[in-house]
């Protein structure tokens, strides 16, 4: 045996558990519920999944497949192509899994991020017959440690028949002992989350499971795919900076301190940026709780800035990852991967108070948040956990540019065409133009911020336009709109590729 | 001094602030933020607020009135048609105030229940000037006892800067030990809330606080206004057996017991109506941990079937005040209230794994849903504890009737014209005609059992006709919508004061 697998394989009994990918992807069935570890393309299972990809060339087979969230392309790029998945749940990033969703060829159940555990318990979710789950080792007393996220893998290893286990050699030993693994048990049974501080350990380094289930176990040493986001560019850097002003106003007015509360930031190039933003500011000694560390958590750990990230993955570009995983020791004792049932909890985020700053793709002048639905239709990625910070944080913040496709679409909108977040979750909306500080206002007083702060300039006339007909109209109703127009920008943006209204040239 | 008073005004170093209402009221200034006790029209401050609508025959003045949740007729009616209210927060529910929101006249935020206090503490809420407390007693060491709803006032009391008491002597002294008051602390700094199971009482029985701020006590005998929801009806007893089978159902899928989870059942009728349907059903020693504990709650003490209620109010019909607070004694130790930052805080609610019962206006075939805003604009009551509860519920149901006004409106409709809770809040939908379970379901496979089994058979042909063309013209998008449309049913009503469609008659 391959000196690296036997170092890593500490539990001898499971020696002889070692298959090639085919011979595990084989125990897969037809129609079964099958769970996989991965989170934003980090910690997924990929060599057993390819070796699904060829089994579908010669045999016709469906599963539903649930994992933490995003899978790299192996799963929500080839095996969706391949015709192999029927369900998928709870969260996508693929353009080729979302092209198959948005054609009805897959059935997509997104779904708050820490609601899956629950549907698990109780058999929602399930009965989950495999569970494919990459890990970095498994320890001599069974603990099997996730590699790069641990999402939903612990609830998936107790309820799963059989586990199938991914061994990745190639992930740094050095990840032995960033998680920390917690699960909660039963409702009406369960005491309160032993957690009251975001450095705090309160579990395992790795997820217990019973030797017996673990079926298979194949030797991969597959990287994970990189994140794709895109660089800062001068408007994301703006943003932060607006962001930035905000927070010194916040210690102005003695709401926070030069440490802020812990950050959590979401997935997306968007929110990355605006994070980097900290790198070149004050602030000091601040503490992620996030629920996915990209690469800006590492630059700003580098910059001493960040002194303790918790999440429940880390997914950097290929840049970062030769970094990072190339000195996870110096990381080690500063970061920790939790399941995405902790990293996202509402009792945990409402009592360490949250900072939380999310990507709107839309938004409206009363300040409901559209996250997922491009014209209200087509799903883009998934609500996520944006739902879980953005209930319950103490400062729920959403970024967005304020145009899309080069100026036709305007980020801002009369009516949300989906809403993922209503009024009373979003306090803060930042865009490159500008901030609208939402809290403690009515609908109509927010209309005011909303457009004269965060619009892009071509669009402020028309949507002032809007909100006045709309005042006219219903007489100053709480929430005035027209109904038969308050959709009419998507159906023009369909129709004539802009959302700009037609001005007669005079 | 009434020995009535003097038996419940323990602390005697606070005798000499007994003063008349107006005197009182005379200390409100103009352009303050005021606090007010009470929650659904219970224990809320009434004396004091009638010397304020006097005082405003004379005087022009406004002020901010933030509350539990709705109030009775004296501020929310009269003080409001006074023109004193210039900003409220967070649930109303009378037609006069609703009038004056809409007109745009008072300025309404109304907010998550459970959010308030975490709003007072960052001082967005605020600064409070002064806080009208309703209380049985202060005792002798200094405990405010407040009388049928807890609400914020604890939260306000310790933040405002004076406290004027409302001494109500004509509540029940059986009141004193009925409260259970335990505040959290600073966000990131405070503890798990000691809570695990729905019974235990973790707090004191009234409110402490700094006698020094007592500015004024007024003695009060007034009662609470009645609730004024309407008694069951046919529709809601057969919504009451759909909901009673569904429960059955789950017992023997082995998610629940015969004694469920800890329920929580909304404000209003139906969701009222709903719960008394328990009482000839064979489930037993129930806990009920809610919000609002309304009639059904007592009836079902009273038949053996609840053995313990917690809220953060009680409101009762005039029928069932005699019947409860004749008799306090009866229910003293299987009734708890408690400040609605525990009632509603989505840690117990998801510790606890309650079953949430709540009542929707509107809801689409894709199950969002509209708990607010008829047609989009015009606010009814607010979204109260309904989000608290429906996203951290282990189940969230909501009930309607399938129509409204008569058969005009359809309660089921292609797209909700406003959205409280998103499709991923949304677990179980029961009207009338019936029940859709939509856990674990992608948006299209929700449809069939929407339409099919909960929309009214007047609108069934409709909502098929349009989702069906809204599946063509998406190509069977995510979540199929045609924009120009998807509104219209509403448009109709306005023009039309029917949502059915003209159907050519051949
Ligand atoms: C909203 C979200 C898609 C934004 O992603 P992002 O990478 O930061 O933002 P971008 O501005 O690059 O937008 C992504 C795409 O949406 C498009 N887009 C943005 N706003 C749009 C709008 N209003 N209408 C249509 N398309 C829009 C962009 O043009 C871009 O398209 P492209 O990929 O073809 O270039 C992403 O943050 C997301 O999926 N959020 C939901 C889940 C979530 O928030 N999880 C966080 C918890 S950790
Ligand atoms: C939704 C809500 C208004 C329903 O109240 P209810 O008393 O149970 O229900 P009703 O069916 O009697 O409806 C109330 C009114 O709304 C009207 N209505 C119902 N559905 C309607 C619709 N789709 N469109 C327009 N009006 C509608 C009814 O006709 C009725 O009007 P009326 O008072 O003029 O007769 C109420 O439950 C609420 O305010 N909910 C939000 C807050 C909440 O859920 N809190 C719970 C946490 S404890």
């Amino acid at each position: 045996m391959d000196p690296r697998v036997e170092k890593r394989l500490g539990l001898k009994q499971l020696v002889d558990k070692v298959v090639s990918a085919e011979e595990a992807a084989a125990l897969i069935q037809d129609g079964t519920v099958v769970g996989m570890s991965g989170f934003t393309r980090a910690g997924d299972a990929k060599v057993v999944p390819m070796a699904l990809v060829e089994r579908a060339k010669n045999e016709k087979f469906k599963i539903d497949v649930y994992t933490g969230a995003s899978l790299g392309p192996e799963v929500d790029n080839y095996l969706a192509a391949a015709g192999v998945i029927n369900k998928r749940g709870p969260f996508q990033g693929d353009s080729v899994m979302r092209g198959l969703v948005n054609k009805g060829e897959i059935s997509y159940v997104d779904a708050h991020l820490s609601h899956n555990a629950e549907l698990v318990r109780q058999g929602i979710i399930g009965p989950i017959k495999h569970l494919i789950l990459e890990a970095v080792a498994i320890t001599e007393d069974g603990l099997i440690i996730p590699s790069n996220s641990v999402g939903n893998s612990p609830i998936f290893a107790e309820y799963a028949e059989n586990i199938i286990i991914e061994l990745n050699i190639s992930h740094p030993e050095a990840l032995i002992g960033i998680h920390d693994i917690y699960v909660p048990g039963e409702q009406g049974k369960r005491d309160a989350i032993p957690m009251t501080n975001a450095e705090q350990r309160i579990g395992e380094i790795g997820i217990k499971v019973d030797p017996a289930k673990i079926k298979a176990i194949v030797i991969s040493e597959e990287p994970d795919a990189p994140s794709l986001i895109v660089p800062p560019d001068e408007e994301t850097q703006d943003m932060a900076n607006i962001l930035l002003d905000f927070f010194r106003s916040e210690i102005k007015a003695g709401r926070l301190t030069n440490e802020l509360m812990p950050l959590q930031s979401g997935v997306g190039s968007v929110a990355n940026a605006v994070l980097d933003g900290f790198a070149d500011a004050e602030f000091e000694n601040l503490v992620v709780a996030s629920e996915v560390l990209q690469d800006a958590v590492f630059n700003l750990i580098d910059a001493g800035k960040v002194r303790f990230a918790a999440a429940t993955s880390i997914t950097l570009t290929e840049e970062l990852q030769k970094k990072v995983y190339g000195n996870l020791e110096k990381y080690a004792d500063k970061i920790c991967l939790r399941p995405q049932e902790i990293s996202n909890h509402p009792e945990l985020i409402r009592r360490l108070g949250l900072i939380s700053i999310n990507t709107a793709l839309e938004l409206d002048i009363y300040g409901n948040v559209n996250s997922t639905h491009v014209s209200g239709t087509k799903m883009m990625n998934g609500i996520g956990g944006s739902g879980d910070f953005a209930r319950n944080a103490r400062l729920g913040i959403f970024v967005t540019k304020s145009y899309a496709k080069g100026g036709a679409i305007s980020s801002i909108v009369p009516m949300v065409s989906h809403v993922d977040h209503t009024e009373h979750d979003v306090d803060v909306i930042v865009t490159e133009q500008g901030i609208a500080d939402l809290r403690g206002l009515a609908p109509k007083e927010r209309v005011k911020l909303i457009i004269e702060n965060c619009a892009h300039p071509d669009f402020k006339e028309q949507l002032w336009d809007y909100y006045n007909r709309a005042y006219e109209a219903t007489g100053g109703a709480h929430t005035p709109h027209i109904l038969e127009e308050a959709l009419s920008w998507h159906v023009n943006l369909a129709k004539n590729k802009t959302m700009k209204k037609e001005t007669a040239n005079a």
